[in-house]
Formats: structure tokens, C-alpha cells, sequence
């Protein structure tokens, strides 16, 4: 049988269907026992986000079509990825000022397990060097996007599950960026598969930039907590992250006030450029792998923001096309991908949960063969071309 | 028998209708074939967008109350009215940051065929000299203001529909103005009839500006198309409309990159000040007619951005109070309206849609009358007074 | 029998009540003669505001939870207390421009009876020195954040009904503040006792502000109206109010163009600390009462804007924490609230209607006791330390 199509929302078609579940009764065929919810929040700063929630049977996520397809939390065998923000999302975009004068206001819309930040600019905001003025806000405006497009599509034999949403960033004369991502997940895999493809609408070249900012919180991080990477180089953005140097791969306990520290890195990856990272927890029982590949997404950034529980005890593994400092710099330094006239680009991230030592000691072993032998470079101060 | 009234919002009186359709059953009398419905539009960047649509017969067209009494799209025989936005609208205020600091907030929801710009202000955003601070942004906020009071009425007998629509752009210890839109169409009618009363709502004095942005794409819009108009004068807007000056009256194909051209005219009226404008197709078979009085709407401004479809290859044929210069500037020249304390002032415009050649001829023939022998001033390069 | 409760919004919960009354039918008990109403507001500016109107009989009030539980309206045997702002709300925050580069987008939601202002700051807007950009919007933000958690609670013999709504305002790595507001009220009460507890949700230490706007137009503000308070000390916080300060305790009649006055005041309380201020119209037939703890709130504006009746005649009382200067002035005077870690503060006022000559003079008798013999210190210009 071939896989069958729900369409959830289509602006173009004057689609946009109400509350629904979706079920193998809905689709037939072998596969059992998943569940797809399609439902609107009300109330409070989530009144109107639409979030569409995907069981495979062992694992579980919600995507926030309202909020650029971002993915608000994700369930394994009782493990919930994620983080607890001191913003109680998912916030719908007309609560998040992202134009505000700082161009911090990003931040109140700050929950998710992942968010991606583009397409124009992520990274720090930048202001106009003459004028003051804000150049780019915080991690670009696409996560304050709604799409226009939802359909989630199910083979009814293998139990493969396809969200595909829609979301465009266009402004009449500047960026004109279609972006259509994809979940994919199947019926018993411990994760989901990402991919976005990104297309340039119009008639004249484009740049664009893309950061997949992937949040983990309690009860993953606790003290004690690793991230493994195979590196070949990593660089403290700062000062204050070059003090931490010789620890940036190990998080403390939560520590009221404790200011974030931030780590690049350029990652080793397969003979098809295939790399992992992980992080797990201190008693090597429970982690989260992402997998990408190094020539899509060259740029690892590693954020560590231990503070209190209440403040937000975070950290951050966000692959990306670049480095999230400031546009311009990015810009000169080449860390911008380019799109010719209605030209895409294809980035792709998977995200698995481990719920036991040995699935924790496979997804550890699998980084160890990509360091195979190289020893990772690890400055302990700034580099100036990767830090602005 | 008298007209009857249908009132699909009234937020003083706790209205909002359901949607619904109106036809002559609803009405009774001898006219026949017209056709409103009253929608609210959901997802995307629409969610939330009332929209008010009206077919006389043979003429049909889209009210957005929701953006300031937009003009979205209009129709007849097969031709539509409007352009082709990078922005696919209608864009509800709420994803529409008219307030960022770069002033260009009001393109993510550009995309009528019709928009007003004003009140307060229009044409380009301005700066506080002093601190950098946005001043005025793009084009005012009139168009991203709401309506509280919709309502239609018919005539049973003649069959003349008047949308009337009501909308505030009001802060307290600034500008108070009320502006009620009417939109009056008749069966058989090939067009619309637009009237705005601007009200100071203010026990003192206050100025305000119009420009009703009128935009075409394709399918009218096309090589060879020609802007045809009754001038006094005619100046290029900077030094790249100069370069144009030659062929200002003429459109190219789409061309990736084209940066725009701008051109401001004063027009002649006949005794009561009465113009047109026209702008046909290259063959000649197809045109729309603007007309207004001049002495409401003296500064008519033609804006050509014949870039590729991708980007909105698009004209904009502009009646204004003034010219879309900054604020201050068109203050300093007299081009804004005073208005004394609750004192009002009226604007007209008549929209009409040609769709065969006879018509258009028929059109062109009525501006070639309005200039008589009469020959047009076309200065080549700008002057300091017109152009800031 | 125990108080019975009804909850209305509760975001954690998923719970969004449809409109709905509660009457003596829903909670039994002796006390008759109340009544609740739970309603969301369509179209205009006011699309999606959740309002409660409480009515105990004799006093009714209504709340808006979308505005930080502001206190639109309170009404008293067909006295309505509130004002006629230009903007007529209430406004929904998706059309109230906080982040506006000016820092005066609050304005367009302006119209409350009661409307909170703060939590971070309040006040006149700030920029920074060096930038110019925005720092502290005017009077903050908490007025156009939604309430996430919404109850009302009702003692079914004493009549006593509780409304309680919960809001944030939060932001990653900024302030992290909980507002839980109570209004309380009690069957044939002529008024309404407000209580908020503001709670640092962080783990870092914290600093607020509140001023509580409670303003008052026509028909209770009048050409003779006079503000009775016991003072302690008043200060004009300007030149321009220093012109009016022989007349700074009556009003004039509505003057188009009138330019705002504001005095400051340090009020006198009783042994526990509570004082009581009144606005009485000029026969002293009707008055309004607030009744506060100058502990609690020892900063008292009176806000003098007697412009014309469609310019916002209007005189605001407003007890607060501080004075509204730019935040960092006040800051340095030490005019803010230090709230420890997870630590909490509680600030109370009553409103109390008063619609005869006894209720007025029973009111003013009470403020002259509060002041006694002592004799108010009148500062005939600014002082250095109260005002920027």
C-alpha cells in the first residue's frame, strides 16, 4: 500500500483542520501502534499555537508548526529531552517581540528541546556600526514563523511517519527563503530524523545561515553530565570559556548565576562526512545523540549554561552552518552558506535517545572510532577568526 | 423599498458575525447575481484575517477589514487585479513588525492590491536625527490597524452594495483619526467606488497623508505595458529614476535585480478636477482605470519595480495628499492635510477594470482629452522641492 | 460550607473555560444576588481578550486576564469608574507596540481603570547613553502580558467571591518575576480589595517596581473635582506642574491642549501604616477611595490631564513603589523593590465608590484624621532626589 497523507494545513488550499488524532485505523496496513495528535493550544502566551504530537510507540514528540516546525519536547521510556525554561512555552510568536530594539527579544519565546535559528542570521545580535539601529535580532526571526503547510504522511506497513511543514521567510526586497522540513520517524525507533530542505525563492543569489540550537535540561544534565564529540578542533569563544577550557566537556551541578560558557568545534566525521555527538549523564545511563554530516553543518558549537534549575540549567549542542556570533563577522569569514537563484540546500540532523548504559556505551563507542587515533586540537584561548 | 443593512462587525456593540453569505434571497427586490461572503481566514500568517468578499455580477473583489480596509485582489472576466507578493498575504497585523527599528516592518505584509499608507505618515520610514531613533515607519500604520465596524448595505432595487468599514489609528497624547472606508459597487458594474472619510477625532488641530498604493503584476502587467496619464509635470524621484526618464511610461519585461524607479506627477484635472490614469497591457486588451480629483489627491506618484516574478514584478499607479518622501520633508513643503478639530475631510477614488481593447481605448481616449493640447513638463532630473 | 472554585484559564492544566456565568445556582450557600461572568471579545483591537466582570450586587468590576489582570471598569449605582481614553480597549498586547523604538507603544492599549505598571520598570521610557536604543519601555511590561491560570473562588454564605489570575514576566538570562493577583470582594461590598504577591522566580536575587495607574474621567472627574489626601510632603515634578502647584489639589474643567501636571507626594498613615486618598467631583456627591499600606507603596503620583474630554480628560492616582522617573534614576534613590531568591512581596489596595454626599464626607473625614494637625510640607519646585 502507499503511504497516506493527512493534510493538517494548507493556507493556499484553505485548509486548516480541527483537533484530530490519527491512528492505524485511520491508515490500515501492518503497522501498530502510533498515535498522531493534532491539536491548538489556548490561553496565556500559548493561545493559538497549533502543536502536533507523534508517538512511534517507544518515542514520542511535539512539533510546533506555529513556532518554524520547531521541536518542543521529545519522550523515551520515561525520559522527557528537553529543558525547563523560566519561559513556560511553546509561545506563540505574537508574544515574542524579535523586532525589540535590543534584539533580545528572541528570548521570550526561549523553550525548546530544538529551535532553529536563521535563515537570515543567527548568533548575537548585530546593530548598525553608524546608527545603533538592529541589524539582525537574536538567532534570526524563523522560529517566529508559522508554517503554512502541515501534512504528516504514514506507510501503513513499515510505520513510517513523515511530518513535513512549510515555513517561509520572505520580505518583499530582501531574503526570500522557503523553508519545508521534515520529520521522520518509524514505528519503535528510539528518535527521529530530521531534514530541511531550503530554497531559495528568488530570482537573485541568496546567503543564508542555520543553527539547530538543541536544548538539554534535567533529567538528562545533572553534575557529572559528558558530552563526547569527535573533534578536531575546539575553541573557547572567550575569555570567560577559556577559563573553563579544561573542562569544557564536563557540566557542574546547577549554580545560581553561573555565567554561560560556549565552545566551537570542528568535527571529524565518516568517510561521508557522518559525525555523532552525544551527551549522557553522569552515571552513563541515559543520553541523547545528534548525527549529522560535518559538510552540511561544519560549525559545533557546545553551550553550557549550568545556572540554577529556576534560571534554566541548560546546555546547548547546536550544529550549524556557522558559528553563532555576529552575521557580519560570519559573513567574512565565509560561514554562510550560498543559494543561487531558486537553488536548496539539504540539512539534515538525526536526534536519538538512549535509556540504558549499554545503548549510552554504543553511541560513546561510535564517537570513539570517528577520534580513531587523531588527537583533537583544544586551544585555550579565542581564535580570531572563529570568535567575533 | 429602502437598502438593507447588514452589519458583520460592530466591537461597541459586541457584533462579530459568524461567516455567512449574502445574496439577493437575503434581500429581496429585483436585483439579482451579486453574491458577499464574510470569512475569517486561519493559518500561516493569515490566521485570524476577516475578509469581506463582493461579486456584483460581473465585478468582484476582496475587502480585508482586518489590514485597515485593504483591497486585496479584484476580478472580472477572468482578469484579476493584484500582484504576486513574495509575501503571500493577507498577513494578519500580528506578524507584521510595522515597529522594528529599521522602519521596513510594513513589507512582511505587503501584498494588496490596494493599500493605504498613512495616517499619520507614509512613504519612507525617518529617523530622529539626534538619537537614530525610528521617527515614521514605512508607509504608516493605517494599514495594519483593524476595522471595529463593518457592516453592507444593498439596495434591493438598484442592486448598489456599500461596504463601509471603520477604523482608528489613535494614541492617547498623539494622533486621534478616525477613517471610515466605503466601498460602493452596483450590479454590472465594472469597478468599485472608493470613499474614505478621514475625522480628527482631536479637540485640536491635526495633519494627516494618504497614498493609496495600487498595485498590478502580471497578468496585466507585462512587457510593453504602458502607464497612461494626464501630466502637468512629471519628475524623476533620484537619480536612477532620471536615468529611466526616456521610457517612464513604459514597462519592461521582468528582469532579475531591476532596482526601482520612481516618478512623482502632478496631473491635470477637467473643470470639476477630475483625472484618470490608466495602465493597459501591451496589446492594448486589457487596462485598469484609477480616477480621482486632484484637488483631494494632488501628487500622483508611479512607482516601477519590474524585477523578476519571483521577486513581485510590479507597478504601483499612487493618488496621494503627498508625495512617499519622509515625513518631515513633505511637511516642510505643504504636502499634508490640516485638519481643525473634529473636522473631516474626504477622499475618493474609482477603481475600474477594462477587459477588452475597446474599453481601454475608450479609457485612453478620456485621458488623452484631460490633456488636450496641453504639453507636459518632463523635467529629466530631480527637483529639490518634489524629491527628498 | 468551603469556598467553591471555579477555574477559568489554566495553561499548565490545558484548561480554557468556554464563556460561561457563575450565579448563586452554581455555588449554593445563603449569599444571592452575585453574579460572574467569563466572556472573550471579538474584533478590533480587542480580538481575544478575556474579560471577567464580577458583579457582588451592589459593585461590579470588570478584569482583563490578557492585560495582566488590569481593572477595565468598576461600576456603583450608575456611577461608572474609568475614563474615556482615545484608544478604546480593551486592547489586546498583539496590538499594543511595547518594543516600539520610542519606547510609547504602550499608550495604544492605554484605557484602563486600574492598569499595572511595571514589573522590571515603570515610568518614562529610558534609552541608552551610548546607543540610543530603548532600554526601559514606558511603564514596563506586565500590562500586556496574559495571565496564565485564571480562578474564582466564592464562599457560599459570606458571599465573599476571590478572583485570583497568575502572570509572568519572564525572560531567559533577564528577570524572572510571578504575579498572583487577587480581587476580592464580598456580596453588597461598595468596592474591591486588591492584593498582589510578586514572587522572584529566580535564583539570583531580584529588583521590581509597581505602580499601580488607577484613573479616573468623567462622569466623577468634574471642573472643581478635588484629590484629599494626608501628605506628607508634595513636590511639582516639573516646572510646568510648579505653574499649578497653588492649584494642585483641584481640577479644571476639560482645556483642549492642557499639558499634563504631575505631583508627587510622601502620604501620611496610620499606626499600621494604612492612608486612604480620595477624588471627589465637585458637589461631593461621588468620590473613589484607595486605600493603601504606605509601607507597601510610599510613593503616591498624582497625574493631572485635564485635557479635552476627547483628548483623555483624565486624572490618574497612583500609589506606587517609586516614582515614575526613568528606572535608573530611581534605582540610584533606591526606590525599588530588592526581592531575595524565590523570595516574595505583597502589595494591597482598595477601590472603594462612593455615590452620595455622607459616602464622600465619611471618606474625607477619614483623611483628615489621617493628617491631623500636621501641616504638609508644599515644595514649590522639583526636588533634586524626586524627580529626574
Amino acid at each position: 500500500m502507499a503511504a497516506k497523507t493527512f493534510v493538517l494545513l494548507d493556507v493556499a488550499a484553505g485548509i486548516h483542520a480541527a483537533p484530530r488524532e490519527i491512528t492505524p485505523d485511520d491508515v490500515g496496513g501492518a503497522a501498530k501502534g502510533y498515535r498522531i495528535a493534532w491539536n491548538r493550544l489556548r490561553g496565556g502566551t500559548r493561545e493559538g499555537v497549533d502543536v502536533l504530537e507523534v508517538d512511534n510507540g517507544s518515542f514520542s514528540f511535539t512539533v510546533v508548526p506555529t513556532r518554524g516546525m520547531g521541536l518542543w519536547r521529545a519522550r523515551r521510556d520515561g525520559l522527557t529531552l528537553g529543558w525547563k525554561s523560566p519561559v513556560a512555552g511553546p509561545v506563540h510568536p505574537q508574544f515574542v517581540p524579535v523586532s525589540e530594539p535590543s534584539g533580545l527579544g528572541w528570548l521570550d519565546g526561549f523553550d525548546e528541546l530544538l529551535v532553529r535559528c536563521g535563515l537570515e542570521n543567527n548568533g548575537a545580535p548585530e546593530f548598525d556600526d553608524e546608527t545603533g539601529r538592529l541589524r539582525y535580532p537574536l538567532h534570526g526571526r524563523i522560529a517566529n514563523k508559522p508554517a503554512h503547510k502541515v501534512e504528516v504522511s504514514i506507510d501503513p506497513d513499515s510505520g513510517r511517519i513523515v511530518v513535513t511543514g512549510v515555513v517561509d521567510e520572505a520580505r518583499f526586497h530582501f531574503l526570500k527563503l522557503r523553508m519545508t522540513s521534515q520529520y521522520a520517524t518509524r514505528v519503535a525507533q528510539p528518535g527521529v530524523d530530521i531534514r530541511d530542505e531550503i530554497q531559495n525563492l528568488s530570482a537573485l543569489p541568496a546567503e543564508m545561515q542555520m543553527l539547530y540550537h538543541v536544548n538539554f535540561g534535567v533529567p538528562l544534565l545533572d553534575a557529572g553530565s559528558r558530552v563526547v564529540i569527535a573533534a578536531k578542533t575546539l575553541v573557547p569563544r572567550n575569555a570567560h570559556a577559556a577559563k573553563g577550557i579544561d573542562s569544557w566537556d564536563s557540566y557542574a551541578a546547577p549554580q545560581p548565576g553561573f555565567e554561560e560558557q560556549v565552545y566551537f568545534a570542528a568535527l571529524k566525521g565518516d568517510a561521508q562526512g557522518r559525525t555523532r555527538t552525544l551527551l549522557k549523564n553522569a552515571h552513563g545511563t541515559r543520553g541523547a545523540s545528534l548525527s549529522f554530516d560535518v559538510r552540511q553543518l561544519p560549525c559545533f558549537t557546545i553551550w553550557k549554561d549550568t545556572a540554577a534549575l529556576a534560571d534554566g540549567y541548560v546546555t546547548g549542542l547546536e550544529p550549524g552552518t556557522n558559528y553563532p556570533n555576529p552575521r557580519t563577522f560570519e559573513g567574512q569569514q565565509g560561514r554562510v552558506v550560498k543559494l543561487a537563484p531558486s537553488a536548496t540546500t539539504v540539512l539534515e540532523l538525526a536526534l536519538e535517545a538512549h535509556t540504558s548504559a549499554p545503548e549510552v556505551e554504543a553511541a560513546e563507542r561510535e564517537v570513539a572510532k570517528l577520534q580513531g587515533d587523531s588527537v583533537p586540537v583544544i586551544h585555550r584561548q579565542p581564535l580570531a577568526d572563529w570568535c567575533a
